[in-house]
């Protein structure tokens, strides 16, 4: 049961959004974007240009704004928030450059991918600038602390993505083994980033954990959220191409939980689809049948909603405030996002 | 005009090795190696198995030597060193990982490249990982000036990988541009390397520098040497295979002092086979021809003998010794080398 607070149930009816985060740090994010675009210059013109566009594609910028709202709301007086927020944007925006390598894509937030206008080889050359840069940010911060929350994270995140791609094409997937890959390839940043708010401010360990885990458990939300509208969104929503996980043969919950209740005649068809990639006109539309059959999609965001009410619950020991109540209704439209 | 001092005068009969380097270090190295096993440890058993099957492949261990002898050198007496010498090794994996992926090696040190035995994918990703790993080893030696060199020298490294990506088909590369892509791809990380032991040992600025200097000509020495084997090694040597760089069309200098010197016709071939990538069968050996009829590939060996001389004259300001004596006789061998 998720307790929602007044604030949010209020307006219930209409979906939930990211306005409350963002007007809360409309400041601070203008900074960020504008820290961005001046870090990310060099005297090779096609990293801004290459970085740039992805970065400037209308990402939502949920990871940075949990910084810049969690250190608010730990009182941080300071101006490294924002430089930090810019190293988070860049590690993840590093991350999808090789994500979209590895997984091949063409389409990301409704634009073609950098590797299918430049190509793969300076995807990855400036995925790699990026990781350096942010290590080259995070010491004007001089936290030794905070180094080594996001050098800690970035390793999570390679050791997830190795992980995923290990266990992409296995049927028998467990929703924990799921889960592991999702807890180091998705929630490892959203927890740092989160984390690194109460790091800033100097407050205690119980904050800095409550913080970490409130990202943590959101980032896992946000991720099976993920999941599901890749099946369900509209694409003009979703600005990505419908389906690309499956193509991509990947196993994500839904289809784990699918599987498993599934007879055998529809574990030979997950087997040939995303096992020996053997896939033909129509799979998608089946594999959607199936999901909807078992029930999966939905149970999919029931699970979702318990992570979410665990990130609710994380924060329960900050005060009431502007800050708690927008990172708590960042649960709600993560959870109920169409896109 | 080299001078080379009487240690190595003596055994220039026979051709100069890694010897002196590898029997100063060896303990320190025997720990390097322990550390590179350890820290390359994950729950995800792929990523030491591809990583390892790199790093065990008889790399030279160049870099992290220079760590380790320069850090001697100047007197350091902890334990850090090591551990540095180790993150440059990791550091330089990870870019020889993404660069086997751009290049589409198959070969190198007369193993299968990793991408050749578990594809671009992992291969990326343990890059990654490499990196981050490089960076929470780094943090364990406290010391945000060694973090500040390393992060700055892996974003020059990158910037300089896309620079060679933006310029490996363009015949019009000067020299001068050819050099400033090889400053940033490799001499940056020997420039790094040999300078952490002057900053681990809190020398003045000045020994710092003269370390950096020595790292950075020996890594343009290396480099040159690099292109010109690459026309002219055994195979079984070089342990990769020969004609790499030409048939990736990359302009090296050999090649662009050839374009220069050569005539229409030449100049026409040379555009044939690496602009437009239209290679025929002889094309490789017409190629050798050229850079012999132009003395390319003796003057590039001039040249890079020329940066060994600022290599050699950037340590004169340290008292003789056997650790200036083995940082000495790497530049004979980086020259003289045949693999």
């Amino acid at each position: 049961m998720v307790v929602v607070p007044l604030g949010a149930r209020q307006d219930r009816a209409a979906p939930p959004t990211l306005h409350p985060l963002q007007n809360l740090v409309a400041d601070d994010l203008a900074l960020v974007n504008e820290t961005i675009l001046r870090r990310l210059s060099s005297r090779v013109d096609l990293i801004p240009e290459l970085a740039g566009h992805l970065i400037e594609s209308g990402g939502k910028r949920i990871r940075p704004m949990l910084t810049l709202a969690a250190a608010r709301m730990c009182g941080y007086q300071g101006e490294h928030h924002v430089l930090l927020a810019t190293c988070v944007e860049f590690i993840h925006t590093a991350t999808l450059l090789h994500d979209d390598v590895v997984d091949g894509s063409q389409l990301r937030r409704g634009n073609a991918t950098a590797n299918a206008i430049w190509g793969n080889q300076p995807s990855v050359l400036v995925g790699d600038f990026l990781f350096s840069r942010s290590f080259q940010l995070m010491l004007e911060a001089e936290s030794m602390k905070i180094l080594a929350i996001l050098a800690d994270a970035s390793a999570v995140i390679a050791e997830g993505e190795v992980l995923q791609l290990l266990t992409s094409n296995n049927t028998g997937t467990t929703e924990d083994a799921y889960l592991d890959v999702v807890l180091s390839k998705t929630a490892a940043l959203f927890a740092a980033a989160a984390r690194i708010g109460a790091v800033l401010a100097e407050r205690p360990q119980a904050e800095e954990d409550g913080l970490q885990s409130y990202g943590r458990n959101l980032g896992v939300a946000f991720q099976l959220v993920d999941d599901v509208l890749d099946f369900t969104a509209r694409e003009s929503n979703l600005g990505k191409t419908i389906g690309d996980d499956f193509r991509d043969g990947k196993i994500t919950l839904p289809v784990v939980l699918a599987f498993r209740r599934g007879n055998d005649t529809e574990r030979a068809f997950w087997r040939r689809s995303l096992v020996d990639g053997d896939q033909r006109d129509g799979d998608l539309e089946h594999a959607r049948d199936l999901l909807e059959r078992h029930g999966t999609l939905a149970d999919t965001l029931a699970r979702a909603r318990h992570y979410g009410a665990i990130a609710r619950d994380a924060l329960a020991i900050f005060p009431p405030g502007p800050e708690k109540a927008a990172l708590l209704s960042v649960i709600d439209f993560c959870i109920e996002r169409g896109h």
